[in-house]
Order: structure tokens, then C-alpha cells, then sequence
């Protein structure tokens, strides 16, 4: 069967969005137009002292809705963290979820929506297409111009005791409406913007070259890979950029439109493994991962690879392919170097011991199905020993 | 405030889209899955005498669904047609709508829809946001490459009396699912694959220079145009080139999502009202209408109409913006005229005695309030005259 072909069937999904700065306004309006009585507003330490949370409550208000809020997650958030998560909720007289925040709150939402409704423990949800009963309304406010997950029907929790990162893939898990405000982008440090920034990019790329990729994720990965690699930088460097912040935020919907329905490749399935163990930020270890599987993938799908050269800025006029593909990649590694990415794993504590585990283990996750490039055990081995 | 900027608040809406040879068959299933028990099913003439209908019908029993076929309709479908769908949709027991065919048949589908949970008559309706109570669950099989209705929040039906075309616009408009499968491309006849390839081109050229635009929007209109500018031609020499099908059909679908998210301009403002008098195809008379828009809205963003030539497959490289810009209109005119559109107004039976009251109604159209160049009557004279 051809690759990325207009002749399979494929689908597309998207939550409805609203962007723009101050479409924070909206959350209370959006909140109401899905029937939400009392808000389940799900956020973290960081977005809770920048203020935002308490904007969002406001808004809610305006309208009449009320609220619990509750924000007991960490960074690659956990299964415990879910679990209790989701008894607040059960106890809260709540109708409906809102989230404030970057990839960590958004996917502990969904997660908690799941067990509301579904019951059980969240790692009985791994998996493709293991929810069966609706989940609550959900209004989702992204704050980092990285993770995807105000749009995809990913959630990615750790489960503590296998120190992996599960991924639990679900339509259901689209959100209803995903706002995203540009304007929150401010209050997030520079090196959370390098990183969320990295991770989208690690979005475009990943689902640009997936084998479930089809032309309505290519026009938004490819917007994607433009946007990033023009205001990456200047988004990095000053924090009230707002040009630079709003082209973030829509490389990061786009990207996360891009990925959600072509799903991602060997880099996101061997950052997963990374941040179950290390709990890092997992934009940082796909930064340093990437450039590593894009030569890996490069030869299959040359052409794709010389896109996102030309995406990435490279002028390809009159060199060769495999030379422009070559190209992109060096791009893609310059950018990185410019915001202070890491660029080895030994650096953030990774060791040769960890490699054989976390192989086995990046082998069996759901992102790897996609990966252009077939992948066996020793080759995933060889990649993390390049990077290490 | 900047036109099509980042920096303002946008929405975007898709319904789930599947997409590809054969999708027909996940008729049954979508249906299914949004609790349809008994389908009330739109179709024309032309799309039941193809045997696509009966196909879908089959799908539908597969899962245990029932059906009412219904397809009491014209081109440009009238008022008392929806009526008289309405009635036939609350006698029948229904719970649930399933077209299947061009724009037509999906526009009365969603007009029947209205009345059926809200009541009255359908020009109660014209205009944006009418519609208060929600509409039963909607699949709708597109098998046109054209209207891009599967996927949009407009329904347009004309009101006989007056001879206008009403446009109405609502996100509930949007079907729950739209399919997409090329293969109903191949049935139908040169004229009519011409005309709807040249309905999505307008489409797509439309949305991408409306006011309302965003970078959500542009990806898709630019992606539509590039693939017709490749694909019509052959898609018309041939009706079993699946790949041109598959193409058109992509086409079709992206131009969709643009301009139901960034609505229209003059160009089909003036259509709507040559089609209120004189039911020709929608499509002709776009053709016939967009180069001479183009040509008037050329000098409100000279740089999408550079854009617009590029994809086009016009090379750019040395020419001024402006050259550039009447090089992509040239090629658009090249393209129509090679696949056989009328090139006057008068050859398709209009006069000039029509054209006053058609300008005044063309001023009220909604589709003008996002064209990128202000225009007084006279200037919409001015067009239907030239292109007399
Ligand atoms: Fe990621
Ligand atoms: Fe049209």
C-alpha cells in the first residue's frame, strides 16, 4: 500500500479552537455553551502564580458557573497524582473540566475525566480506543506554546512503578474547545519556552514523516516547522515579544492538529521512556533525540526530509537531495544550539547502564508504530548510545 | 487593527472528516455511533440513479440501521423543496440525517435538519446564527468535488419568491461526520466535474485573501488551490483517474475547511444572485465571475495574490509583486478555459437589464462583508459588466 497516499482512507479530527490574545475571555462563554454548572479547573503551581488561574475564575464567574480548583500535579505527571485528582472531582459536584496550563494540567484533566466517568485506574486505559463512556465537557486553555494537548487525543501519564510514560490515545480525549492565548506565553521562563518550543517542533517533524500522515496533517505540520524555525529564537529571547509568542502558540495548535491525527515516530517513543525514568522536561530530551532519529529516518522519505529543509529556512536550489535533507537536519540541530538545548544525554544524567531497558521499553510504545523508519532493538540502543 | 493577523481572536470548527477510496462503507458505523436508529437520507436524482445510494443503504442495514430515502430537490434547491423534506423527515420517524451527494442535497439535508428541531420556514433562518435548538446528528457523504457543504457551516437554499439565494450560517450547521470517498467522483459528467472542481478553486481563492482569514485557514486554501491547479484538468479529461479524483476530492475538502472558517467575498456574493435568477450551475458562474474579482481585489494584499500565482504553478522568481500577482489570474482564466467554463455572463443567458437589482441584492449578500476591497454598488455593477 503506498505510503501517506491520497488512496487510503484516513481521518481527521479537531476539537473547536479559539485563538488569539486575551481568547482567554472565552473560557467562561465556552464553559456555558457545553451545559458546565460548576468547573473542575485543573492547573499548576507555575500557571497558578502567574496569575491566570485566577483570570480564568473570573471569567467563569461573569457567566454564573462556579468552581473547584485543584492543581495536586507535578511535571510528567503520575498515575497517583489522576487518581486523586479524580476523587477531588467525584467529590466536587462538578459537571464539567477546565484546564489552565501547559501539557502537564491538560493531560491530568483528561486523565481525571476518564476515571470520572469510566471508573477504574488509569492504566487500564493505555492503549489505543479503551474508553467506552462519554467523558465530561471539557474547555481546555493551553499556557506553553508546546505540548499539542489542548487539540490531540493523546494523554501521556507515568505509571510510578514501571517508571514508564503510558499513552493513552483516544478520540474522546479531544477536547470540546481548546483556547489558546498567545498572551500566556509571557510568564513562562526561557528555558520553558525552548523547550515547549522543541517539543513542537518535535511535533511537526515526527508527524510530517509518520506513516499515518496524510495531506490535512502535512499543510499543518509544515506551517508548523515555518513558524518555529522563523520565531523560535526571538520567542526564547524576550518574553513580551508578542509577535513571536503568538506565532508559537500557532505553530504549537497546528502542530498538535499535525501529530494528533498522524501520530508521532521513534523520538517521542524514546523521550517516553527517558521521562518516565528521569523526570525531565520532556521538550529537552526530544531536543536532544531528534536530530539522531531524523538521520536514522532520513532514507525513508527523502524527499518529506528535504521539505522540512525548505521549512527550516535552507535554501535547496541546486543542491542534491539527500544533501538538502542533510541540510535541515543542521538546521534543526543550530536552532537547538541558539535556545541552549542540551545536546547529549549524558548531560541531564541518562547512563549507558539506563540504555538497555529504556530500548525495550520505547520498542513497545504506541509511537512507534508510525516511525517512517522500520526500528528494531539494537538500532533504537544505537540511537540512544549516539545521543548519549 | 491588522487584517488576517495573529494577533486577533479566531475560531475554527471541522466536523470528523474520513477520508479515501471506499470510505463510503463507514457510513454504517458513523451513523451508529452517533445513536442513529432510523437515517432520513437526502440524495438527488442523478447521485441515486449512480447507485451510490443504494450502496449507502446497504451500509446502513450492515449495522442495523433503518431509512427514509428522500430526494425531492433541484439544483440550487428552493424553499418549498425543504418544506416539503421537513414534512417528510417528521412523518417518517427518523432520528437521524444521512445525505449522500453534491452540495445540493446536503444543503437541503441541513435545511431539513433546522426545521425539523426548530421550526417555522427556512428564511427565517437566513443570515449568521439563527438557529437556537440543536439539530438531529448528521453524516453526510460528499460525492462532488466541489461544495465543500460536507464540511461547512452554510447551508444556502433559494427563496423562490424573491430569487435570491439565502446564505445561513451556523457552527451547528457543521455535520457530525463528514465523509469524503473520491470514488463518487467517477460518475459523474465532464461538465459537472468542471464546474465543481471551479466552485472549489473560488473556494479556496475566496478564503484565502477574506478579511476573516487566518494562518488555520490559509494552509488549507493554499494546499486546495495547488492541487487543482495540478489536478482538474486531468480530473475532467477522465473519469476513472483515481488519483485525479482522489486529488479533486482533497481539494474540495480543504477549500471546505477554509472557507467555512473564513467565509467568502464578491465573487460569490455576486453568484449567489445569478443563481437566485437563473439556476444555473453555481459553479459557471463563479468561473466566469472570480477573474474579473480577482482582478478588483488584486491591490488589497498584493503579496496573496503573488501567493496565489506560486501555487497556481506560475514561476514568480524576477517578476514584481504585481506582475506576479496578474500572472495567477491569467493562469486561473488559462485553467477555466481549458476545461470548457463559459467565459461571458450573456453566453449563460443573463442581460443587462438584470444587472441592477442583481448588484443591490449582491450588497446584502453576507459573503461580501469579508471581501478584502471595499465595493459600492457601482463597483459590482461595474463586474457583472464586464463580465456581460
Ligand atoms: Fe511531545
Ligand atoms: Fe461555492
Amino acid at each position: 500500500m503506498p505510503k501517506n497516499s491520497l488512496l487510503n482512507i484516513s481521518k481527521f479530527v479537531a476539537p473547536e479552537v479559539i485563538f488569539g490574545l486575551g481568547a482567554l475571555s472565552q473560557v467562561g462563554e465556552s464553559a456555558a455553551r457545553l451545559g458546565i454548572k460548576k468547573a473542575f479547573l485543573v492547573s499548576d503551581q507555575g500557571v497558578m502564580e502567574a496569575g491566570w488561574v485566577e483570570k480564568a475564575l473570573a471569567f467563569l464567574k461573569e457567566v454564573g458557573i462556579g468552581s473547584y480548583v485543584w492543581y495536586g500535579l507535578t511535571t510528567n505527571p503520575k498515575d497517583c497524582e489522576v487518581a486523586e485528582g479524580a476523587g477531588h472531582y467525584l467529590a466536587s459536584g462538578c459537571d464539567g473540566i477546565v484546564a489552565v496550563g501547559g501539557g502537564s494540567p491538560i493531560d491530568v484533566a483528561k486523565a481525571i475525566a476518564i476515571l470520572a466517568t469510566n471508573g477504574g485506574q488509569i492504566k487500564d486505559y493505555e492503549g489505543v480506543n479503551k474508553i467506552s463512556s462519554p467523558l465530561p465537557p471539557m474547555v481546555m486553555v493551553s499556557s506553553t506554546g508546546g505540548s499539542g494537548a489542548d487539540v490531540s487525543q493523546f494523554s501521556m501519564i507515568v505509571e510510578k512503578q514501571r517508571q514508564v510514560k503510558m499513552a493513552i490515545i483516544s478520540k474522546s480525549l479531544i477536547p470540546d474547545i481548546a483556547i489558546v492565548d498567545p498572551s500566556l506565553l509571557q510568564t513562562m521562563s526561557a528555558r520553558l519556552t525552548a523547550a515547549t518550543g522543541v517539543d513542537a517542533l518535535s511535533h511537526a517533524i515526527e508527524a510530517y514523516v509518520s506513516l499515518a500522515a496524510t495531506p490535512l496533517t502535512d499543510v499543518h505540520a509544515l506551517a508548523a516547522i515555518r513558524l518555529i524555525s522563523a520565531n523560535l529564537r526571538e520567542s526564547v529571547a524576550c518574553r513580551t515579544n508578542l509577535e513571536a509568542k503568538s506565532a508559537m502558540a500557532m505553530a504549537s495548535l497546528q502542530a498538535g492538529l499535525a501529530f494528533s491525527n498522524a501520530i508521532l515516530g521513534a523520538t517521542h517513543a524514546m523521550t517516553h521512556q527517558v521521562d518516565g525514568l528521569l523526570d525531565l522536561h520532556h521538550g529537552e530530551t526530544n531536543g536532544i533525540l531528534l536530530p539522531y532519529v531524523m538521520e536514522f529516518n532520513m532514507i525513508s522519505c527523502g524527499e518529506k526530509f528535504v521539505n522540512i529543509a525548505e521549512a527550516m529556512g535552507v535554501q535547496t536550489t541546486g543542491l542534491g537531495k539527500w544533501k538538502a535533507a542533510e541540510r535541515g537536519i543542521a538546521a534543526v540541530r543550530r536552532l537547538f544550539r541558539d535556545i541552549g538545548i542540551p545536546e547529549r544525554l549524558s548531560q541531564v544524567g541518562m547512563k549507558e547502564e539506563h540504555i538497555q531497558k529504556l530500548s525495550l521499553n520505547a520498542l513497545k510504545d504506541a509511537c512507534l508504530v508510525t516511525n517512517p523508519r522500520d526500528c528494531s532493538a539494537d538500532e533504537i540502543e544505537d540511537l540512544y548510545r549516539r545521543a548519549l
